[in-house]
C-alpha cells in the first residue's frame, strides 16, 4: 500500500474544479471570530465543515461547543496498527477591513489570475480543505486510509486561540495522535518549505520601587536609587556583549544544533540583504556563532518589549520617580522548560538587584517549545511528499514564534507537529487575500503522498 | 556706623504692629499668577508694592511690564562707595485649591495663635516685606542706608520665572549688585539657617531607533538589537558600582570641599532617620565618601526622569520596538557649565552606543550653579545676623535644587546670592498658609542687622 498509487491523485486531479467549487462555497461564508455580529457565520461555517468531513468518509464528526467558538472535530481508522496523524487548522477568518483596499468582494470567492480571492482562502481555508480534498480523494478510490487520521478544526485561532487548552485538557484520549500537522503560513514560490519546530515563550513583568513617592530631584538626587536607573542596570546584565543571554542556567537544556540540521538550515538561503528588508535595521545583532536564521529558529533569546517609568511627557521634569517596570518574554528551544525558566528567570533578577529599591517579578504565562527532529519519519515522509509534488527539496526551518495550538499539544499531549505551508505570502491578514489555485492543487497532492510516505515509513 | 545701631532695631520692635496692619493689607491682594482671572490683582499688587517702596524712602521705583507679568525695581544708594546688595522675592503666589481645606478665607489674612494666616504670607511676600521693613526702620531713624539696595520683586515665581532672563539681559546695568539675597523657604524652628549655594541643572533626552518598525519577537528575536536593551545598556553606563557618575570629565570642574566646610555641613544635623522619613525609601544610594547632605548640596548627579518604550498595557506582547526614549538632567555644582556637561554627555552616549541602533541626544536646557564661598564677607555678616538675632549659630546647607533667578543672575550678571529664609515651612504650596508674627519681627532685624555686619566687613 505505501507509496502512493496513483489512483487517489489521478482523482484529485479529474475533480479539481468540484473541490475549487466546494472551496468556494466554503469561503463564502464569513466566519470572522472577532467580530460578534459574525457569530452567526461561525457556526454556519462549523457545520458546514462538518458536514463535508462527514460526507467525504470522516468518521465520529463532532462539534465541540466551547465558551468561545465551536472545535469541529473528525476521524477515521482503517488500520488499527497504523500510526494517527492529527491534522490541525482553523476555520475562522480575520476581519475585512479596510474593506475600500480590496478590488472584489472579500467573500465573493471568485477565480481571477488562477487564483481563488477570499479572505480565509489562503488562511486557513483553503490549506486544511486541501488536505480534506486528499482525504476524499483516497477514500474515493482506495476506500481506506493509509494512516489514521484525526482532523480538528479551531474556530477562534484568529482570536487568539483561548479555548485550546481547556479543551484538549477535556479530550486528551479523543485528540491523542503520535504527530500532529499544520498546513498554514506561507512557502516560497516555487520552493517548498518544512518547518519542524517553534519557539515557546515565557512572559515576565518586572516592578521596581524606589523611594516611597515621587521626589524632586533637586532635594534628593544624590542619595536616593532611581529605580529607572536600577531598572536600567538589572537590564544592562542580562545580555553579554555577544548578546548571549546571562541568566545562570538558561542555556543549559539548550538542543545543540547538529552539523547535518546546520546545513539543512543554510539551505533556506535567508540572506543579510532580506534580513535588512525585513527589519528596517541595518546591522544585525546576536550571538555570533549562529547564523541569522538559527539565531531566529534554534536558540533562545530574552527581550525586553516594553518599559516605562517617570516623566514621559513635553520638557523637563527634575523627577526621581517611585517606580519603573519592564515587560519581558524570552523565546524558548527545546528542550526548555517555560516553568523552569520563570524560576531561573526570578532567581537572577532578584540576585543582581541592588538592596536600595524593591524589585518585584511577575510571571505572565508559559508556553513550550516544539520540535520534530529533521531525521524523524515524519520529516522525512514530508521532505519527500513535497519534493515529489514540486520536483525540488524542501528548505527547512525553525519559527521563531509560537503557535498556542502547537505549544498546548506539545505541553499537554506530547504530540509534536510537523508546518508544512500550502500557500504563499497571499496578503493574508491584509485586503486582497487569495490562494493560487495551483498551490491548492499541489497541497492536495502533497497531503495525499505525505499520508502514505508515512505509512511506509512506519 | 557698622555695627547696627539701637535705634533701627528699636524702631522696628516699636512699630511691629503697623507692619502687620501693612502685610495684611499686602496679602490681601490676590496676586495668583498662574491664574489669568487674577491678572488685575497681579498688577494691584505690583502697583500696591511699589507704591510702599516709594512710601518707605527707596528711590527709582519702576514697574517693568513684560510679557508675562511686571518686575517691580527699587533702589538706594546712600553711599556711593558702599557695596550693593540685591534683594531679590516675589510677589505672586500659589493658587488656592484645594479652597475647602482652608480654616480661614486664604486672602483675608487673620491673625491667630501668633501667626498671620494667608496665601502668600510665607512665600514670599512676609518673608521680601520684613527687607521692606528693616529698610523702613533704618531710613526712619538714621536716614539712610549702610550699603546700597536694590531690591527686585517678580511677578511670576510661582508659574516658572519665564521672563527673568531676558529681563536681565535687557537690564544688567540696573540690576548689577555685589551679592543677592533671597528669604525664601524655611529654616528650622529656632534654629536659623543659611544656604549658600545651589546646584545647577542640564537636562537632556536619548532617543533610541532600533529597527525601522516595531518587529514581531518571534520573528526577528536574537538578531535585532532591541532599542529598550540598548537605551537600558547606555543607562547602566552612566553610574559605576560607587554612584560616581562614569561620564569623562564629569568632574573635572567640580569643587572641593573644604574640611572646615564639610565640618560646617555637618552641623547641619541631617540624619538617616530623616531622610527615611523624607524619601519613604530605606537604604541610602551614592557616592560614599560623601554624606547626605554633601550629595544632595555639593555634588553633581546624573538622574534618570523618565524612559519609555514599547507595550506597556495590561498582560503581554511580544514586540521589539522600534524606538526608546529616557529623559535626563544632571545637577551640576561649581564650578562645573551647563554647556559643557550637556556636551560631555553627547559624546559619552556617542561613545558607548552600539553600532546596531542609531541614539540621538538632544540637549533641553540648563541653568548655573550658584555658591557663596562660607569664608566671604556676606556669609560672615548674615551667620552673625542670624546669630545675634536667635542667639543660636545658624546652620549651613547647600540647596540641591536650582532656583532660575539665582540661575540667571548667576549666567548673566556673575552675582552670587545668599539664601536665608526667615520662615518656617509654613504650609506653603498647601491650605493654610501662614507666617509666625514672631518669624517676621526676627526677619526684620536679621535684615537690619545684615546691612549694617556688610557694611562693617566691607
Amino acid at each position: 500500500m505505501p507509496t502512493p498509487p496513483i489512483s487517489p491523485l489521478a482523482h484529485a486531479h479529474k475533480h479539481q474544479s468540484t473541490y475549487i467549487a466546494q472551496l468556494q462555497e466554503y469561503l463564502r461564508i464569513p466566519s470572522i471570530s472577532t467580530l460578534t455580529e459574525h457569530k452567526p457565520d461561525i457556526e454556519r461555517a462549523s457545520r458546514w465543515i462538518a458536514t463535508e468531513m462527514r460526507r467525504i468518509g470522516l468518521e465520529n464528526v463532532q462539534i465541540f461547543p466551547t465558551d468561545g467558538h465551536p472545535f469541529v472535530f473528525a476521524e477515521r481508522t482503517d488500520d488499527p496498527n497504523a500510526q494517527t496523524v492529527l491534522i490541525y487548522g482553523h476555520y475562522d477568518v480575520q476581519p475585512v477591513d479596510p474593506l475600500d483596499k480590496w478590488d472584489r468582494e472579500p467573500f465573493s470567492a471568485e477565480i481571477a489570475d488562477g487564483k481563488i480571492w477570499a479572505r480565509g482562502a489562503s488562511d486557513n481555508k483553503g490549506q486544511h480543505f486541501a488536505h480534506l480534498k486528499a482525504i476524499e480523494s483516497i477514500l474515493a478510490t482506495e476506500g481506506k486510509l493509509p494512516v489514521s487520521i484525526k482532523v480538528l478544526l479551531e474556530g477562534e485561532e484568529e482570536s487568539g486561540s483561548g479555548e485550546i487548552d481547556p479543551f484538549l485538557l477535556a479530550n486528551k484520549r479523543l485528540l491523542q495522535a503520535d504527530s500532529g500537522l499544520i498546513s498554514d503560513g506561507a512557502m516560497h514560490p516555487g520552493q517548498p518549505l518544512l518547518a519542524y519546530g517553534l519557539r515557546g515563550v515565557v512572559a515576565m513583568e518586572i516592578y521596581v520601587q524606589g523611594p516611597g513617592r515621587d521626589l524632586h530631584s533637586g532635594s534628593y538626587g544624590g542619595t536616593v536609587l532611581n529605580p529607572i536607573q536600577a531598572l536600567a542596570e538589572i537590564i544592562g546584565q542580562l545580555h553579554d556583549k555577544t548578546g548571549r543571554v546571562t541568566i545562570p542556567g538558561f542555556y543549559d537544556r539548550v538542543r545543540t544544533l547538529a552539523e547535518q540540521e546546520r546545513e539543512l538550515l543554510s539551505q533556506a538561503g535567508y540572506t543579510l540583504d532580506q534580513w535588512q528588508k525585513d527589519t528596517g535595521a541595518w546591522h544585525p545583532w546576536g550571538e555570533p556563532d549562529f547564523t541569522l536564521l538559527e539565531r531566529i529558529g534554534a536558540r533562545p533569546t530574552c527581550e525586553i518589549n516594553g518599559i516605562w517609568g517617570g516623566f514621559q511627557g513635553e520638557g523637563v521634569k527634575t523627577v526621581i520617580p517611585s517606580i519603573a517596570n519592564a515587560k519581558v518574554t524570552m523565546r524558548l528551544v527545546p528542550h526548555q522548560d517555560p516553568g523552569e525558566i520563570a524560576r531561573l528567570f526570578s532567581e537572577h533578577i532578584e540576585r543582581i538587584s541592588p538592596k536600595q529599591v524593591k524589585v518585584e517579578v511577575f510571571h505572565h504565562s508559559g508556553s513550550w517549545p516544539s520540535l520534530m527532529p529533521v531525521d524523524s519519519p515524519e520529516i522525512k515522509a514530508a521532505a519527500l511528499a513535497l519534493e515529489e509534488t514540486w520536483s525540488k527539496k524542501p528548505v527547512f526551518t525553525l519559527g521563531g514564534g509560537s503557535l498556542p495550538v502547537v505549544a498546548a499539544f506539545q505541553r499537554l499531549l506530547s504530540v509534536p507537529f510537523v508546518l508544512m505551508p500550502f500557500g504563499l505570502d497571499d496578503n493574508r491578514h491584509s485586503p486582497n487575500e487569495h490562494l493560487g489555485l495551483d498551490y491548492f492543487e499541489k497541497g492536495i497532492e502533497t497531503a495525499i503522498r505525505y499520508y502514505y510516505h508515512l505509512a511506509e515509513n512506519q
